[in-house]
């Protein structure tokens, strides 16, 4: 994770970003004398998003890098000291000086695996000051990471295992690091690259790109560049005037496309051979700057069989207007003719990319099989050739996705939820008026129940003190919402909560963002594909033992049994 | 704006915080040796969000703190150079680590302006290749800042101006970053406070919070403070025992509610003692967490009533989960009767304040008129008392927003757009496949037509050479969408554009966040009701002066006439 390690990334979530109260409650607790009371939070969400049956964990990578460096600064005391009482003690300030994540200790679910809802994708356990103060940054570290993840993940499902997804949405982004944030999460929900570059410098992120609308449009045909020659891609041989060349090329295309030779914009040409010869190797077109069919498309073909002629072969041309599919269809004609004519057989298969506000319905008509055209796009930023080499033939689609990858405008937040399960071993919960908003008391284990093909059965919370459930064994489960519990005999029992931290310290290295990645796919190739389903698919099962407390009526997945002896005195609810 | 000068803001949005595309197009204009060619670019958005007729402008102070630190450095270059092709021409590279804003000047749209489709909230003018690569960090500080200072204003304006407004959404955000944008831009738009600390560190923004659920929970009753006694508001005479004293009011409180002494849970009222210890001029009780009407009401009571016989006065309640209104309105009948029954005549007006997922929709309920209870809350932080003082009354309504005013739910993102105008003076334009992706050629000027009531009129978009509109005088312009021009006669005349940067140096200092914010209202206060309404406002009109070449279609108010000059020889369109 070398390219990780960025000293100024450390900073991204600092200790004030926080809620006040965070901060005033540490003032409570220290006055109480309880502020090193043993205390342990659990994160988790409610409900999948966007009307799915699963959310992927992300965001652990950041908690993990603010932990260890979490340490207030005398600024950050200094103005916490100028919003709190003026007569507070300074020893409390004292006490927040010394403040760090050496006595915290988290578990958490792996990044990148399927998580439901109740199960923890956090457990923060320490002093009780302390696990509270980084609530706040917790939440804002994780629910937009494993939302956006889970929303790529959505689109990669849909787009199906080989097409290639860009995504593009940094200028959409809500501030700067939700940008930084949907890269690096985008990516690991399976896209396979990002526009951003900081994405690229300090995630290690994929990048690609290459031109906009501005670029066509800023050349008007009457420059002159001051060295319009292009040597061979073989290297040997003299370099030709490749502007020249193309104009030679571009009688042949129009002649051949029944256009006149005045009619393809001579800005968009110069545009066009200025961009080859900076990306000889990577050249490709933007085509609906003014008219794709009657100028794009042949300045297009014009400047790409000029480099072919030297060697070299244009890695694809982008539509980002219009309908799409229907221009495609029609470019991929004119590619096929043109290389039958021309006597190029490599222009046949130049990828044809789209991009402009894709979401997951564009997205599905894009991708699906048996339209003829092979298509497909990317957006503002275009794949290198290293990204796709023509090698790769026209059968690759590369989609490049921006606003509806990032925002998640279905659902634009996950609504994580940090609560409190126990403090000095005692299990505590909350109540409240809402039944959805109350807590499941305890210091819990979770386990992942698999049938023998590997596929997943059920996620299973437990108190942490109980016997692990065993493969092979039958187990009494309260499903959600059951009356009565059911037994599960499951083949394979995996434990889902890993030891990341403990008393600060990192237990093992963190996965490389490519290895969380990847166990995304593996995590999705286990749900089985009514759970997979994007649209109203079957709910997955997160039961709960026996011994667990439930909640009464909540619609996670707790059964309606509740242990008296964490109600108030009197039983009042 | 002292508050906002923090070096790590600097930092928020780093040069290679951009597409990857901007830094190849950056190699295209260097190789064709344009990449000094004077150019001009437009941020404009082309669409009001959330239905709305009007937007405010936005994130001003962000890219100007950005264009003003905008460097390279050299691991930015190097990072760029290991994504670029390998046989790139080193001169680039130096070219690149040559770069700053030091010839880019910037009109803009004063922050807390209104801002209207097509009308410019940047004007970005440079060398060629520097103002392209400003193109992601610009569109990414502007569309989410402009886009939550709407939101925000929006909630404003169904709240009245009376009521104060709680931002708490930092949990919910969109990535850290947009966290603190949401902070600040929600504070700019509208809102009184933030409960994001760093917003207030950073940026200045009014800062608020109290306790939460956690905090309470974490009680059991049996904990023993180490220092129980506080002493009395007025300083002098002995301590007292508050949790001594609160239980014998408990005794009271119970008597006059009915209920067993037994009922309310004793952790729920250490919690509430343990609070007012630490913050007796601003204890507020949070009361569902067990059972509002058996638990937190008679704890709450219990410790106020102890509190004031101190001389202390409580701040306020809270609720957050439940059916708001309803609950609110038997606590302030608790209130009144028990505020007769003990002799205590500030009780009966201690504000009570709700939070839970309150969106527009929930907070027109909330904010109407006429509901008995003057109810109304705030979230996960709560204001202190120098936010609301006991002196103003019951009738102080506060409410508390996170995720609704952070994450824009209605429309996550602006979907602002940076287009090339002209270059070396010459108009510019795209014409693409889709009309409403045209753009409007040439370097512009933008006026405001007011009546003679100081009520807005229309916007006017001219070239910039054209003589600009004169109070009092006839004006032809073309209406969005009309056949034929309108003539105008304004009373009053203001230039839009201001000119904030020239030559990267700043003209003038940018106003507090403070003083944008009060431009702000005063700017919603001159829009007409008919455009100020949220819901099927009628659309304000942004006019075109004849000289303008107006694109054919576009929704994007300009008519339907185009200089021939513009187009691609032959006319291919």
């Amino acid at each position: 994770m070398a390219a990780e390690q960025d000293p100024e990334g450390l900073a991204a979530a600092r200790p004030l970003l926080t809620d006040l109260y965070q901060a005033t409650m540490a003032l409570g607790y220290w006055r109480a004398g309880r502020a090193r009371d043993a205390a342990e939070f659990e994160l988790f969400f409610r409900r999948c998003p966007f009307g799915g049956a699963f959310a992927l964990a992300a965001g652990l990578r950041d908690c993990v890098r603010f932990l260890r460096a979490f340490r207030l600064r005398d600024a950050d005391v200094q103005f916490l000291a100028s919003v709190l009482p003026p007569d507070t003690d300074p020893a409390f300030f004292e006490h927040l000086r010394s403040l760090d994540c050496s006595e915290v200790t988290v578990r958490a679910l792996p990044e990148g695996s399927l998580a439901f809802p109740g199960v923890p994708l956090l457990q923060v356990s320490g002093p009780l000051l302390v696990v509270q103060l980084l609530e706040t940054p917790l939440l804002c570290l994780v629910s937009y990471a494993s939302l956006v993840a889970t929303n790529a993940a959505r689109l990669r499902l849909i787009a199906g295992p080989e097409k290639r997804l860009l995504e593009m949405g940094l200028r959409r982004a809500q501030g700067p690091d939700g940008g930084l944030t949907a890269s690096t999460y985008s990516y690991l929900g399976g896209f396979d690259s990002s526009s951003n570059v900081l994405a690229g410098q300090l995630r290690g992120v994929p990048v690609a790109g290459t031109l906009a609308h501005s670029f066509v449009t800023s050349f008007s045909g009457s420059e002159v560049p001051p060295d319009p020659m292009l040597a061979p891609a073989a290297g040997e041989g003299p370099g030709v005037d490749l502007a020249a060349k193309a104009q030679v090329w571009l009688e042949h295309v129009c002649a051949h496309l029944g256009l006149g030779v005045q009619e393809p914009h001579p800005g968009e040409r110069a545009a066009f051979v200025a961009y080859a010869l900076a990306f000889p190797r990577a050249f490709q077109g933007l085509l609906d700057s003014y008219s794709v069919r009657r100028s794009g498309l042949p300045n297009f073909l014009a400047v790409a069989l000029a480099l072919g002629e030297l060697g070299y072969r244009a890695v694809g041309v982008r539509l980002d207007s219009g309908d799409l599919l229907q221009q495609a269809q029609e470019i991929r004609k004119v590619f096929r003719a043109a290389a039958a004519q021309f006597q190029v057989p490599w222009l046949e298969s130049v990828p044809i990319a789209v991009s402009n506000n894709i979401d997951e319905e564009a997205l599905a008509r894009l991708a699906q099989e048996g339209s003829e055209v092979n298509v497909i796009g990317i957006g503002t930023g275009w794949a290198h050739c290293h990204l796709l080499s023509p090698t790769q033939g026209s059968e690759v689609n590369v989609i490049g996705i921006g606003t509806s990858v990032v925002t998640c405008p279905q659902q634009p937040s996950l609504g994580c939820v940090y609560k409190l399960v126990a403090v000095g071993g005692q299990p505590r919960m909350k109540l409240t008026e809402d039944p959805e908003k109350q807590t499941l008391p305890g210091s819990k284990a979770a386990f992942r129940l698999l049938g023998s093909d590997g596929s997943l059965l059920m996620d299973v919370l437990q108190l942490a003190e109980e016997p692990a459930p065993q493969a092979g064994q039958e187990l009494r489960v309260w499903p959600p919402g059951a009356q009565e519990p059911c037994t599960v005999r499951p083949a394979q029992v995996e434990p889902l909560l890993w030891l990341c931290l403990q008393q600060g310290q990192l237990c093992e290295p963190l996965p490389s963002l490519a290895e969380s990645r990847a166990l995304v796919q593996l995590s999705l190739s286990q749900l089985s594909p009514e759970h997979r389903r994007l649209q109203s698919p079957a709910q997955y099962q997160v039961g709960g033992r026996p011994a667990l407390s439930f909640c009464p009526v909540c619609p996670c997945p707790y059964h309606a049994h509740r242990s008296p002896s964490l109600l108030p005195a009197g039983g009042a609810v």
